[in-house]
């Protein structure tokens, strides 16, 4: 509501994505909703990444209510490949795997570690002549 | 060489990015080594979600020994997109995210565990009398 009143009237001022590309701010610009004027950044990054055409069709093919997430994730994919062109996001992905191998690892090892202690406390326990013999974990 | 020697000449085939974009596919073509005619599918989908006027300046801004990376991430992230056109690869992001939380959340219990295990352990070889008092962990 507030938007569209903002935006009302010829002297309206075009949303972040119609100022970069030079062309009037229509009243039911499907940008004009995500990339508002005062955040300019925003639509250049997605715009040099996947291009204004590309944004378009994906949200048009949206449901309305899909839209501020699928802009939320592209702005994100595209910030990552503007800091990394090589790998972008990906690089990201490769990163948040080796740490769930390291983590998955330690884990197991923990683990491990915990049913020698047990089975350790457990023949103790059963058989307390042994203590002094398993010392060593 | 091989692709140089198979694209020269008038009767060379066209790459995968120039046969769909409809051009003639010159011998220092950018896209002819990373998409081969015979994997349409791959410049296809990298075509849909980045354009292939941004995929030409990504590759031409790259050194040649980066290019073959940033395609194969362009076109992991490429096909996200086109599966999950709301999230893409930050859907996998989110959720290898999520993962990490639940192994280091799972990892401090064992670690926990596994202190108190070496503490209960260590007042048992010290007291030996305290033995039978302490089977509950």
């Amino acid at each position: 509501m507030k938007d569209s009143s903002k935006r009302r009237g010829s002297a309206a001022s075009p949303c972040a994505a119609c100022k970069l590309l030079r062309r009037r701010c229509a009243q039911d610009c499907v940008f004009a909703p995500y990339f508002p004027a005062d955040e300019p950044h925003k639509f250049a990054c997605v715009h040099k990444v996947f291009g204004a055409s590309n944004i378009n069709k994906t949200l048009q093919e949206l449901e309305e209510h899909e839209r501020g997430d699928a802009v939320r994730s592209m702005v994100y994919e595209a910030k990552a490949r503007v800091r990394d062109p090589v790998y972008g996001c990906v690089g990201a992905i490769s990163s948040l795997q080796q740490q769930i191998d390291d983590l998955q690892a330690q884990l197991a090892l923990t683990q491990a570690q915990l049913v020698h202690m047990r089975m350790h406390s457990h023949n103790n326990h059963t058989h307390p002549l042994a203590f002094n013999d398993s010392t060593n974990l």
